[in-house]
């Protein structure tokens, strides 16, 4: 499988490249605006994984060269940016090809973290409204760290909660996620559920602000 | 410690009252609008004591008069009954009772469950609200899947979550939730933080409706 990280760059997004391309065979292309940026990056990730012995061939490029061809794309940019990035490869990705948001949206405030409701009601459906009509549109990711997903030496034991309107994307992208070592992934049902499945982010950041040992904690329903 | 469980009758206040009953030493009221329900229902938890071997004198009787001189008084009924449940006991509890709210807004659509937001912000608010300026109020034991407690033989290995403006209330309170056997307690901060806490019910309750394999399933931060 083709999996192009837009906004690979960043920290989730680095994340989630080292960790598919650790834990997986699937081909990687990490994507920026800045294209020579992607490069960087994509070098600074392949040189991690050879640091542990894998040998991974990761691709880079401008967001749409890597989205095109790719059968996931994961948009794995701030909460701002959701909609501009996606629109921005909408002509160049597959008519198939599932998108996923991992994106939240929260506000510091003076005590911990608040999450921001959308005028679309969530960013996945912010995400599902830029998007080219014949594409699924999958939130999941929200919950992960990326501090933790960076570092490869630590375990995760922790769930993603994957959302979306199209449940054979859902589940797709359910036995994805679930590639990744110690990650297990639950069907959230659809796109009306995405709020509080993207609050769940603050929430973890107020806890870790109140709570100094729970450094990039994640989340397990059990 | 003498803890006054409001709405004792019902799900979640029973299985508090049975954790508690069965893994501290704390004095237990029962308490109900209808005086006779709540006797009925502490003769039943002791019941379901006595057949473990646990020998636990449960009190009971209508919410005013188990309220008083209770140290924690939580306020186990419906979110729309919390204000006014608080209200009926105001003139009856000690001074610096903790008044626990574990209260969720929760509609149900056609997906699954979404948290409602009331206009003070969160149902702690609505219970700090409703509650004397003098008693702390804490929001706990909201993610506690009631038939999970009130099974004493189900291992626990959760995590509840507690929040308040006063930062000593939440520490006792925490201290307090940890006696039960598998509950780990932890702080959320204040008030402000509160709808995020709530709002995490109606994930799992949608969590669930679409897994039937998480039966009553709880949450651990790790």
């Amino acid at each position: 499988m083709q999996l192009a990280i837009l906004g690979g760059t960043g920290a989730l997004g680095g994340g989630l490249t080292l960790r598919f391309a650790h834990d997986t065979e699937h081909q990687l292309s990490v994507g920026s605006r800045d294209p020579e940026r992607a490069t960087e990056a994509a070098a600074a990730y392949r040189e991690t994984l050879d640091d542990r012995g894998v040998e991974a061939r990761i691709e880079s490029g401008g967001n749409a060269d890597v989205a095109a061809g790719a059968d996931v794309v994961v948009a794995a940019v701030p909460a701002t940016y959701v909609a501009s990035t996606i629109e921005s490869v909408a002509d160049r990705i597959r008519d198939d090809a599932i998108i996923v948001s991992p994106a939240n949206g929260i506000d510091a405030h003076a005590d911990g973290f608040a999450a921001v409701t959308p005028d679309a009601g969530s960013l996945t459906a912010v995400a599902a409204n830029a998007a080219p009509a014949s594409n699924p549109v999958v939130g999941a990711f929200h919950t992960l760290a990326a501090g933790r997903l960076s570092n490869l030496e630590a375990e995760l034991g922790i769930d993603t909660l994957v959302v979306g309107d199209d449940a054979g994307a859902r589940e797709r992208l359910c036995d994805l996620a679930e590639e990744i070592d110690g990650l297990r992934a639950i069907d959230a049902g659809p796109i009306a559920n995405a709020h509080e499945v993207e609050s769940l982010t603050a929430l973890q950041l107020t806890l870790m602000r109140q709570n100094p040992s729970l450094e990039d904690v994640g989340v397990r329903f059990r």
